[in-house]
């Protein structure tokens, strides 16, 4: 086992943790509190996403009173030494798990429309969670009964700092957007309308913001232009792939000298698409990662992305229900050629599937949010129609739900709903 | 071997053909040209999705001048005995494969922009083609070299024909998005703009129509609102779905009485999303399928679009390098969590990617667009950016395409390209 | 699709063949009949090993009375230009499948005791069969109800020629052990004792001898020291290796000039050990391969027997129930570190299991025949007893084979048994 | 995490471990020193099998000096509320891994033929050792250069306690053996001959017994009959399965009230076989099981041994090299259908290949002991030869071990060899 470089003592709040602060922004001179040579292996601990914000307990509230500004607590930031931009950042995934006797639980949350919404929360606007056992690589929940399954854990989140220039272009991009919602809201594909709105992209906000060992009187001034993590960007970023698991070697674009890397948001294990938002089974981890460099690698690749080579750990499913998606919305309304609004209609297809075994809606979409579902984009050329397939693996449950097995629903409970979704 | 109910003769015409006529247009009033028991099995052959237009020579302007109006050759349709509106129609593919001696090539078009264009045409707007030789499930190309491989043979059109009603609807919303289009091409979201202008739906047309064993008197007025076979539906049509391979069985929703199902299209091989459009490797071929009714099925399994239990045929791979994608354009616009634009990112790096070991970026577009690659949609959640990953087989390339690997390229050639895209 | 370049008419007795006639003796003055230049690809086909003795139908005495010595009929031989002793002979598997209209069942048999008897002769000792319905890769028999899969098709039987001086060695050390066994039948370990007694070995006969396209002259003599293929020696022949399917490429050694090389003995499918011994699910059969040479092969690769590189087609079983065997024999017999001994004991607690879900022990036995079962050496070095295992995988079955699922056995019938073992 | 109720200090002497005192005999005396309900989850660790004789370091004699009167140190045993003589103990294996910063190696050792010996003793007497390093599931080592993998974790050894006159019987039957070889050591099958001798079975002795929280007055008496540890028998023991890795559930046959089960010898990876016997890559480990009882379940079942369901944690591997064996020995000598010397001759082809890569013989045979190779029975009827394959999987080696990439042997060092194997 390699030397714990992060450490995080779940018991504790973000300022009084046992070795350097987590962070929560991304901003080129938020200072590296460790540094790697290039072939070295480390321990990183994170906390859970939210800092400890949602508990293990049957009330929902605290899911729809979260508060997103502080997310997501982050390790790191790491220096690899020698790393300039244009180089690609090599990491190597030799390990990752639960904190074990330190952090007991998972969650899952639906958020609020008010507070983020998410990708079906116009048929699911209430936020609500499910609370998950995690033994080693298995998870269970008190509230979705008859699932059990070992899953594919990775982080949700892992990147390099951006350099002050892709910096000032996220901020740039984003606000226009903002500003496009503003002026017409209708403007934005896909966007849910109506009351409450949420937000299409989260500006920089000093509100929450961890800035690491920065200065303190830096600090501020960074905070009101550092980015914030909640979405994936170039440099990675919050990119939530399912398949980032064991064993995966992935490779991150460097903008900044040292590379600035920066991990955290486990999920013990998440379906393609994270359609609850909040999100996959997430937790407090650790990772073993190895670093290393691939000199000038941006243009020897060509690539403006992260790129990666997945693990083979599985978990394996040889046997799915796939459900099929086109571009034409519930209402029948018919879009050109979009991905978003085929999964949609995948993900409430499978979800009256469910239904008809004994879930409520709200399980069923804890259940989409969390199992490893396969959500493929598997035709986008067909005029107009894009179709999308969902693929539920049907070795997650303990009972049969092939097609074939159809019956009687069985009573299968509830997860907590929030009372009053509009605080 | 089951019987053969459709026979093909790809020598010869489609007006020419041994039995019943091939279809190419959706209508409820398509008569039925096969009965089927519940329970029984039978083989039916298709011809190629085009009916013979791509040759198997060096010159893309078969490719360029492609008449879509004749798309698809579809075999059937089969009347299942018993079947009612509201039944799910089961189909097990129990076995498909080439002609053999009968048809022995595959081909892969990229479209002119004037004709379909396709997901990538701003960046390849000219028709190209590559011929693949099929033996078996192994397929191989004399313009992309060192890429040998089984494919995941699959028809990419299948389904039901739709009631009147529901033919009305598709008509009624496709025309509507065709209309705003013409009002404001820029309204559409993720459409090519500039000229050529590719359309954004193929509206009804008798040109071409085939509208199989229907009387003359009557196909003709029939032609007119029969919906074209391009995109898919929740009828299935042409969803083009790789995973539906060997082994498979789906679950159709039935609008008609006796179902009327037909089938074509068939690819040997295709990766998520087809986005070369033209498409698949293309072949005529056959299939053994066996039917049976779930009476009731629609309500019963509580689903609006097909639904399927993938076969375990495999080919597997284990290795892969996937690519990342964020739904910012290649000119730095920001979209809302849009995961088209997002494959589109995965795509090009893709193609960056392959040309670095000595592919062109025409040949690199035809790979993406025939091996199976998965197209996943990772995350569409976190705003305001969609994830995409698209994740490329190791184990159909002759050389190894690791990362590790990267150095000088090979020269690799090139594939036919039209001197002229705008004829 | 390659040029058939030998062809099988199976409705006509062997010497009645449209091409070359069939061969089934391994002899290096057999003449080949098919030329092949490094880089070819051509089809073959071959008859079921027995050429046609066991039909389909209700009575399993064809099975006890089959004629051992006509066995395997063989394709080819196939003389590959410009190989030489101490090559290796590179053949690619592209294709293969049911000959379709031609041939349209499969078979599987249980052997007499006196006439072969098999791996658990001395539990079934009477002749047996089941007969199965082929329908591209998929399996299923009347016999054996509620099964039904894809199969992992192969050739159980290919090989190059042996030169004179190996032949010799065969035919040494086959007949030594022959010898001692009339010696002392208790001293030939594993072997079953009693009456009738199979044979240990079989030595070269004239009687049933098909010598291909040699000389008539020539062959008679030559059939009294050619090798019977029954078993798998160093240059291939009758190694019944589940895993040789679709996709793969072998390596065999070559032994004379021209390699001369042959194949037969088609597979729909079997598991692990082919412990029906007659056999697998027995087809005729189209193989297309593709021939190429690793000059100076055997010592490069420093191998004494055929090397492959599977192939990735599956089909894929990731459920499975396992069985457990040590080297104790069911008496009570403590052999020494013994998989032989384990496997049988593994196999027999499969059988028990499969019964208490209504199988009787024979249709049992033809189940771990003929399905793809994974038989593992799991331990040879644990003093006294080796450990194997024996995976049943679970998506074979029509119905839940789990132990959780055990319950009141259904009936599900028998197979054809003969009346009377000992003709 | 469930609650550790069995834990180890991996730094202390086993008779001062911080807990109860491991085990290392079979009897049904031995005091159950946790209880469990029906249901019930717990964390056990376990010290490695040896109980710490084998040093990281670089001498090799540690191995050839092994104390094998020890072995092994078992966790438990646990106490099952309500298992009854009849019944099944179900375990599910939730969770394992290393003991992390407590242990932070694994070794593999080939026994000195003197002591023990091995599957390939004849072809290496001498005892070896390598040392591994563990990081999470992947493992590497210094002295085997070039290999870097995720292992398939597993327990070698599990099983409950035998009644008394099941104890009696495994004694008779292996001293009977002992004693057919004292008469004879020809007549033992398989066995090593000549100077020195290895055992054929280990039989009861006091010597090193831990009789786990036996009264000592009884301890002694007890340990002159109770069984050791080595071979796997119809409880489960020693079966040295890797298959039974993250995710399984076993069950167990029950013969003493309670069911005294008992678990260790942790393996970080191994392939079938076990082929160097000392062992896989050998470690101290935890492991979260689950217990239940299927009451009268050996009959319900109609098992002898123990069944189980492999998990889905892979590690995957699509591609392999994989070496035909028949069972004919390395001196020509015909053996009747023996998979246990077609094994031997798979291995050794393949240790024949490996050093075309450059590595030693005795690198090589550590190669095939650890890495997930794949040992089957793949024919067991072909008289006079059985048919064993060995498939290598190619994804451990970090380059490739393709037929194709064979070229000039790179130099890849050497592991410790005791240089006096006679001690």
């Amino acid at each position: 086992m390699p030397e714990v470089q992060f450490e995080v003592d779940t018991d504790k709040p973000a300022d009084e943790q046992p070795g350097a602060n987590p962070f929560n922004r991304w901003h080129p001179d938020i200072p590296a509190v460790i540094e790697a040579e290039p072939g070295e292996r480390m321990r990183l601990e994170a906390l859970d996403w939210t800092g400890g914000q949602i508990k293990d307990d049957e009330n929902a509230n605290d899911v729809r009173d979260v508060d997103l500004n502080q997310v997501h607590y982050l390790a790191g930031p790491v220096e690899v030494k020698g790393a300039e931009p244009g180089d690609l950042l090599k990491v190597e995934f030799h390990d990752m798990g639960p904190l074990n006797d330190r952090w007991e639980y998972g969650f899952t949350g639906t958020f609020s429309q008010k507070n983020g919404g998410g990708f079906l929360t116009d048929h699911f606007p209430e936020a609500a969670k499910s609370i998950w056992d995690i033994d080693g690589y298995t998870v269970s929940s008190r509230h979705i009964p008859d699932i059990s399954y070992q899953g594919k854990i990775h982080p949700g989140l892992a990147g390099t700092a951006p350099s002050m220039e892709l910096l000032e272009e996220w901020n740039k991009r984003e606000q226009e957007l903002i500003d496009k919602h503003e002026a017409d809201p209708e403007s934005i594909h896909n966007h849910p309308t109506g009351e409450p709105d949420p937000p299409v992209a989260n500006p920089p906000t000093k509100d929450g913001a961890l800035m690491g060992e920065m200065d303190p009187d830096e600090a501020d001034a960074a905070a009101e232009v550092a980015a914030r993590t909640v979405p994936p960007r170039e440099h990675g970023g919050n990119h939530d792939i399912k398949d980032l698991s064991l064993g995966s070697t992935i490779y991150f674009p460097v903008y900044v000298e040292g590379a600035k890397f920066g991990i955290g948001d486990f999920h013990a294990s998440q379906g393609d698409g994270e359609i609850t938002f909040c999100g996959a089974i997430e937790m407090a981890a650790y990772i073993d990662v190895e670093f290393d460099l691939v000199k000038n690698g941006m243009e020897k690749f060509g690539v403006d992305h992260p790129i990666f080579e997945p693990g083979n750990r599985g978990p394996n499913f040889d046997d799915y229900v796939t459900f099929n998606g086109y571009s034409v919305t519930e209402d029948g309304e018919q879009h050109y050629i979009d991905p978003h609004v085929a999964y949609r209609r995948s993900a409430l297809d499978a979800i009256e599937y469910l239904k008809k075994f004994g879930y409520t809606g709200e399980q069923a979409l804890h259940i989409l949010g969390t199992v490893p579902i396969e959500g493929h984009l598997s035709g986008v050329v067909d005029v107009p129609n894009a179709c999308t397939t969902l693929a539920l693996p049907k070795g997650v449950f303990e009972f049969d739900i092939s097609p074939e097995a159809l019956g009687e629903p069985e009573d299968r409970g509830q997860i907590p709903i929030t009372d009053d979704p509009l605080q």
